[in-house]
């Protein structure tokens, strides 16, 4: 299979793309790193990235920033860079992505624990995360050709507990490697429209 | 209690004014109708909303509107309008809604059972809902000063089957003044963080 892991550059994307590495032809896209660059939140920059690589088997993103901030001084405008970066560029992904899979791929995204248990601070977090998963579950009975679509959504990755574990206590942390076999599930599994909890 | 509706000049918002009024004093906003004017995808209208009326004990939002078409031919930008409209003017009603609630006061909400149960041309209204509710699973646990915030999911209102029935196939409707009830069950109730689903 050829498989495109957006965020392929981020802790977890490396992780992704080293579990499908050997035995599937892997491309990464980054910000400024990767295979291709993209910015994820640019129309223009997501359909060339397409355009660059061609019609792939599966697309998986790893991608995107959130507003954390506590919600008694956040703002709209605050709270919109989420739904313009994480939600709407995961979206933004799937709805250009779709014309360039082949038929029977899949579109893997992320959305994350606190979807279901929020922390505080993460009020965007939460409705963003959660978006994604009714995106997916919405996108899910209608895209066509066989095409599947599966949300993964992680508890904290251990390798990010340094910088976002204070966020949350008593939070069980998981390896990038042990996050990462969730992908898999969901790119050679035949499910779709779940959500696969590493949690 | 002194309670503002907006969208209360709507088909489920003028069954959730008809249900407290009487009781309690009952404001309502609505884009052109309404006791006042407000478009809640602008900050400043929103903002001018709240000083006209005051603090309140209760912000309800039965408001927003979504884009339906088919997911294979949709656009990140058609996309954005529902996160614009029904998602981000909810969360901007809560945001800045909160510093004109008195102590003990309550923000509701309206999702829909598109939430849960995606139909055809509806991803984007199975994410904002999705969101929403979200939205009201983060915020519940920062409001201080014992402000509550919940969210309605409605299935599809009976008033509303002529223009909306053909999406719904198989689906139950509700009269708004069913509907209408679990919005007291938020304002006049206790719990906080909840959906509350009719359907």
């Amino acid at each position: 299979m050829k498989i495109l892991v957006i965020g392929g550059t981020g802790t977890l994307g490396k992780a992704v793309a080293r579990e499908f590495t050997g035995e599937h032809e892997v491309i990464t896209a980054g910000k400024t790193q990767g295979d291709f660059q993209v910015d994820i939140t640019d129309e223009n920059s997501v359909k060339a990235l397409f355009k660059s690589t061609g019609k792939v088997d599966a697309i998986i993103a790893t991608t995107g920033s959130l507003h954390f901030g506590p919600l008694t001084e956040m703002t709209a405008e605050q709270f919109n860079t989420g739904l313009q970066n994480k939600l709407l560029g995961q979206v933004r992904i799937a709805l250009i992505g779709q014309s360039f899979l082949n038929d029977g791929g899949s579109v893997t995204l992320t959305s994350g624990i606190i979807a279901d248990e929020p922390i505080r601070q993460g009020a965007n977090a939460t409705t963003v995360n959660a978006a994604v998963e009714g995106f997916v579950r919405g996108a899910a009975i209608e895209l066509p050709r066989g095409i599947r679509i599966n949300v993964v959504s992680p508890t904290v990755v251990e390798e990010s507990l340094k910088a976002y574990g204070p966020f949350f206590p008593g939070f069980e942390a998981a390896p990038a490697a042990r996050v990462a076999k969730a992908y898999r599930r969901s790119v050679e599994g035949a499910q779709t429209g779940r959500v696969y909890k590493v949690w």
